[in-house]
């Protein structure tokens, strides 16, 4: 596919992440306005809550997009979802026979501040990625020898839907119990280990029933479309809460997520095959169409007060060993229902070679061995202050699909218990 | 506190489970009715929909009833609790001026059907019970030693809230991956090893604030209510998926909760210490308040086609190690936001000896020593058509704050994939 012209000319740009062939939702304000959905387009948003009151869109006899989340589509299932889509096409190509009635409706992006494009069913996180779980068993266990499950089940546990906040939420510091390895007993503190997850985030769009499995496929053309996730992972709280029911406190302080819904079928031609398997699956996992993207991934850090970002990683999406499609596949097999708004991250990211791992706690080997930023500071893990910020974008033939920052900066743990 | 008498005049039966002093807040419908918000006392249920429609309650501008959901009560916060729960008393005390007008508004439970009470924001499940966590260590790992964090951390995971069902829901035997010790492979197929989990449900009413932890004492407060909770187990499934991450689709084909939700108002003279610390807490999770309750529990068990029950296990909530307070404290300890309508299972309830044991797992050893019911039978794990029942009840001075049964049938596995 070829880049499709606007007549928004910014979004012509064959670097711009928002040309007319992605269409990313999300919910936007403006000084004195609330919140309600929009449609990015090059440098400007789109109002769909106003262009729906005005006529101008027209799916459904009830308002889809009158509450400042896309929920209300995304339940409406893949049919709606595909002509909302070309009915977003129609108004805004070049040589729209509507462009007078849609232009009155663009906001400048540069004036918006952007919120939670979904309201979040249930959040549940993956650990897909087999370069990350084997740096992780080397890391704690001292062998990179995957767990026995790990190439028979897309293992995944629930994480914590109330904390998953929108780019630009700043995170504080958590406070938790640890203990070190010769201490006789744990103590209570601000986490000493702080680390973030480089992770895709599957938004599932129509959902399942209770007690009734569902065939990749099926879980395929339910998936609504993607975000990047960062899960910030509290390492040292983790490490000592994680046996035997897993991770908890170390994970439920912040999960941010990037603004906009970057929709599979603006990916579609992006599809990329998961690697040859290790050992055959069994057959409730196999799935006829390419589950993985082709997305280019990096990871930025910035201390506070420093003038530039140092990209610290770079990898792409399709390292991954298990797709999104079976993770939810596998997430409904034993019956739970799934439903519209769950979130799925799919793992920590990482490639085979350490420029590509997805976690700081891989990057620096636990801290031992610090990497430097182009500031000429070292990190082992994060400090207060510094900003982290994760970046995709798949890139196309004369276009780019980018999903916008997901960016997020870390405050001092709160004084608990206060004085 | 004695018994409080009331005009309906079931209510005032010492054995009966839902005296005035009790006053459990559930949803129900009756033939041709959508469900409503109803308050139980003695055989009949007060629909308390109809009597904020008339005017009969009226604390709030906005109604808190018109939904089928307790959740807008459970918003407002311990002052609107206290401010209701003072007016249905004088509603329907004995001797009460106003007993004329409620009168028309009771409809007989015999002839209600009862639905989920409350909108479960979220679902995190602890294995606070001593017993149970060294009964597990001794089947599973051939030792009862407790994990090495478990006397410092109310150890919890995030359970999946869209499989909470409401009593009297059949769930279908899950089907999933298990491998057994000695075979290569994992294989396909329905649960072999089914099970329940005896535990008190606690609602949590009003929520805190991503990145502010909460003392004891604040959890306690937040507490709006309490449920009976069975977490229905695939030991099989679990056992092969459950490291490192913890539980998954082995707790995510069902979960039951009484109809009912008893409120900590109702509860209060029933308070009851956590034992003796083995090791001493962290100041963060200590309260000044007895956190646990005086409530006698049973589990039930009945096949497919028999005439009676058998109990199979008879324990008390005052056997567990933690309380809800200290579970909902450490639970937001790192930041994590806790909203109005979580729900926290205790954790199974097994008391010291074997016919306290709150699971099949123990109560069979793991099916090795199968146990015998009224009918003959013999069980290890649950068989397609059994029933299982949950029973709890406080026994005050000349009356009983009961919590309605928790049941659940258990049905085949679904053709999967169907042929």
């Amino acid at each position: 596919m070829p880049l499709l012209k606007s007549w928004v000319a910014s979004a012509n740009d064959a670097n711009h992440p928002f040309p007319l062939n992605n269409l990313p939702y999300g919910v936007f304000s403006t000084e004195g306005s609330d919140p309600r959905c929009g449609v990015a387009i090059g440098d400007m948003i789109l109002d769909i809550t106003a262009a729906e009151a005005e006529g101008l869109i027209a799916l459904s006899d009830e308002p889809l997009f009158d509450m400042p989340f896309w929920n209300v589509l995304m339940e409406e299932g893949p049919a709606v979802w595909t002509a909302f889509r070309e009915r977003l096409t129609a108004l805004l190509a070049e040589g729209s026979t509507e462009q007078d009635k849609a232009e009155p409706l663009l906001v400048t992006a540069a004036d918006a501040d952007l919120h939670m494009p979904f309201a979040v069913s249930e959040y549940t996180d993956f650990y897909a990625g087999k370069q990350h779980a084997q740096n992780m068993g080397a890391i704690l266990r001292g062998s990179p020898d995957l767990p026995a499950n790990w190439l028979h089940i897309p293992i995944g546990y629930n994480g914590r839907a109330s904390s998953v906040v929108v780019s630009g939420t700043p995170i504080h510091r958590p406070n938790g119990q640890t203990k070190a390895p010769d201490a006789d007993m744990p103590s209570f503190g601000p986490s000493k280990r702080l680390d973030i997850e480089l992770e895709m985030g599957a938004i599932v769009g129509t959902g399942s029933d209770l007690g009734q499995p569902i065939t990749v496929d099926e879980a395929d053309a339910m998936i609504f479309g993607y975000v990047l996730l960062n899960d910030w992972s509290a390492r040292d709280i983790q490490g000592w809460e994680y046996q035997p029911l897993g991770p908890f406190q170390g994970k439920a302080f912040g999960t941010s997520i990037s603004p906009w819904i970057v929709t599979a079928a603006a990916l579609e031609s992006f599809r990329a095959p998961t690697p040859a398997r290790d050992k055959e699956l069994l057959p409730y996992l196999n799935g006829s169409k390419d589950g993985l993207y082709d997305i280019e991934l990096e990871v930025l850090m910035q201390p506070e007060g420093a003038e530039t970002a140092s990209v610290i990683a770079k990898t792409n999406y399709n390292r991954m060993y298990y797709s999104a499609a079976e993770q939810l596949c596998h997430h409904a097999i034993g019956g739970c229902e799934m439903n519209s708004g769950d979130l799925l991250g799919s793992g920590t990211i990482s490639g085979p070679v350490r420029e590509e791992y997805g976690s700081l706690m891989e990057l620096s080997w636990a801290g031992r061995e610090p990497f430097t930023l182009e500031t000429g500071e070292t990190r082992g893990f994060i400090e207060d202050g510094d900003t982290l910020t994760l970046r995709g974008n798949a890139r196309g033939d004369g276009y780019t699909i980018g999903f916008g920052d997901c960016t997020g900066t870390i405050l001092p743990a709160v004084n608990w218990p206060a004085e």
